[in-house]
């Protein structure tokens, strides 16, 4: 089996992203970050939330650096990239571009956790790590 | 105990509400009605999502009609009222207002469902029915 | 040129849409019929909020019935039909599916509105009304 | 007058903004920090966001690390500090409590523009400048 290490979300901005500066809301960045991340998995044959799954995946830091704005319609890419991968979490990194112009750069480090009884870091099953690898290419 | 039928909401427009036509995108006003159901629920000394409950309220049928738009930082009140109570629903309307004008009118109805093993109607528990009642002003 | 007056959207539930109940947000469900309007709007050869615009579409009412819920990852239909056209009003109806199952139906009224100098209903455009007409099969 | 350098802003957790594994999904964070930021601003007399205004305040950069899960209903604090001002920029830091305990950090960079012909960042207005500054505790 392949693992798969990156991904490339097409996406189109809808009306309800872009804010009354007529610029999609920053917030809407981390969104689309995590779309492609749940497609990346789903290319993995992965679900990133089973129902009645006993372990979740919540965001430990993430961050963007905006350098220029999308707007309503806009048709836009996210490519993401696993970036590191140690025993608890896994590092993404993504970039953000518009017919090649580069519009964001983000980031997000998720941790996997038993949710009961209490939320707790725990090491990720081989099942999902054996479906993910980092990006030769990652910095 | 004094049953609870109606609440009054005050609240402010924040950015991310507001659309690039520079009023409150229509989807948030069923947000704001929630807001105030929510709140009334708090003020009957109820929380309508406990963890562990084995029940649930999906909505079931909801509309609203827009008079005048909210902008950026307006204030303005949700005066949400118990419209009907039957065996295994609850019927809210509500009305919002910016300084005394009207704004729009909503209507949400609400059904007490058991989530385990399949999503199913059943009678509101005597423990949260005897909380709410109708307000006795409604149409 | 054929008049569009029908849009079938498919669309996949994020995780973002998704509340602690498991279920999509009935607030979504206004976007949900929100993209089909404007994908129709785009299969006709308009964008419903040119930059620079002197109109607007304020949305006068709406409504939806829930049948069944939405769940993380579902793959859903949004078959969203032009109802009824008057001189200044577009009505909008749409039913949600997946699978063939129904999920939930739609409504929708907007209004052609001048921005400035203050926010008034005006005749919908020659050069957008005839790219729009109600189907035929509508009720 | 003196100038705002710091802002605290208390805040309840809503449904809608609490995902299925049943914590408040990331990007509400963001939303929070923006929130307190408004705030601020209106505390100093200004509105970052007036009607007809000729300047804007895109985010350059923002990010954010997680503690600990917020949940329905949660009170919180949004604790925000003007970290550092530039001619054209402004660096927010802020740090959300619940009862005390440290739920997240998050930083944010704004820069103003001038919205037309394009978007190009200028020198921060005279007037607006005079009513914010850095927080002297800042790091």
């Amino acid at each position: 089996m392949t693992r798969v290490s990156e991904f490339l979300l097409h996406r189109r901005v809808q009306f309800y992203e872009v804010d009354s500066a007529g610029i999609v809301h920053f917030s809407w960045f981390f969104r689309y970050m995590e779309e492609a991340e749940h497609a990346m998995w789903r290319e993995a044959g992965l679900s990133i939330h089973a129902v009645n799954d006993d372990i979740g995946w919540p965001r430990v830091a993430t961050a963007f650096e905006f350098y220029r704005p999308l707007r309503f319609e806009d048709e836009f890419d996210v490519h993401l990239r696993v970036a590191q991968m140690t025993a608890k979490t896994i590092r993404y990194e993504c970039v953000l571009t518009k017919n090649g112009e580069k519009i964001a750069n983000g980031s997000m480090t998720i941790a996997c956790v038993q949710k009961k009884p209490t939320m707790k870091a725990i090491a990720i099953p081989a099942e999902i790590a054996s479906r993910l690898a980092p990006d030769r290419g990652a910095a």
